[in-house]
């Protein structure tokens, strides 16, 4: 096994696992329980949701892999901090979403094979990407990576204690 | 330069970035902060603190780097859920043990090239590591990070919101 294999292996499988972590959060925290506050007075948990959603949807362009799915999802959950926006999707319809999004993001990043992963990514010029090989496509899954056990840990707090 | 290089940047700088903003948490978290639930029920700042500090203490065995330096923080942050233990070390004491790891652990492993990185962990045996290339100290440092960002996911809720 080539060491750049190992790399990608190595990110994709941890990618992988907080991806699965996330279903099962998805399945077990309510409708009513996405509504509240994570805390007193910080964002509810439908807006770190959908704030994830929408991260991982800006994956794509910055991959190569397309258009964002979700541009509706943008000023809610990137551009606008909680409870400005008062008309948001409803938990069920975020639920629906992430499930959908995860078995899609899963499916398309484990067909791509190592090289491809320490390719540039698209916000990177060739210039700079030459002179700074680690900006690649594998980084961005490493970063979203972290982003994505940040937020979890909030979430998993709005489980309910017996 | 090399693609292992590359990826051991990566993950390296991934590791360094979540550190440093560990280290402006615990800058910014008062002790009375993290004596504080960081939801209504969940576990508070202190135990949170105490647990990372014991969970990268661990690290330094399992990347062949020594002994714990901290064994009296194993009890009551890694095998005790937290207000199980009532004498626990303050959050001052914490807060000065996380500034003194988190300087040792960045000049340790920023000293560690990529090779040393992609050598098997000593929790694998040489058998099941010739089968399983990915289980190599990076792969900690690697699933630390994730763990890392999580917690700080949670502690950052501490922070006093103006």
């Amino acid at each position: 096994m080539k060491q750049t294999d190992i790399s990608t292996k190595m990110i994709l499988d941890r990618w992988n696992s907080l991806l699965k972590t996330g279903d099962g959060l998805v399945d077990t925290l309510s409708d009513e329980n996405l509504q509240k506050e994570i805390a007193v007075g910080k964002n509810r948990g439908i807006y770190v949701l959908g704030h994830l959603i929408a991260v991982h949807d800006a994956m794509l362009p910055l991959l190569d892999l397309g258009k964002i799915q979700y541009p509706e999802l943008e000023i809610p959950f990137l551009k606008s901090a909680d409870k400005v926006i008062a008309d948001l999707p409803s938990a069920a319809q975020l639920k629906s979403l992430w499930k959908k999004q995860s078995a899609h993001l899963s499916a398309t990043f484990n067909a791509m094979n190592s090289d491809a992963w320490f390719e540039k990514h698209t916000a990177v010029s060739a210039e700079d990407f030459a002179k700074e090989p680690h900006r690649n496509k594998l980084n961005i899954l490493l970063t979203r990576s972290t982003h994505l056990a940040y937020h979890q840990g909030q979430l998993v707090l709005l489980k309910q204690t017996l």
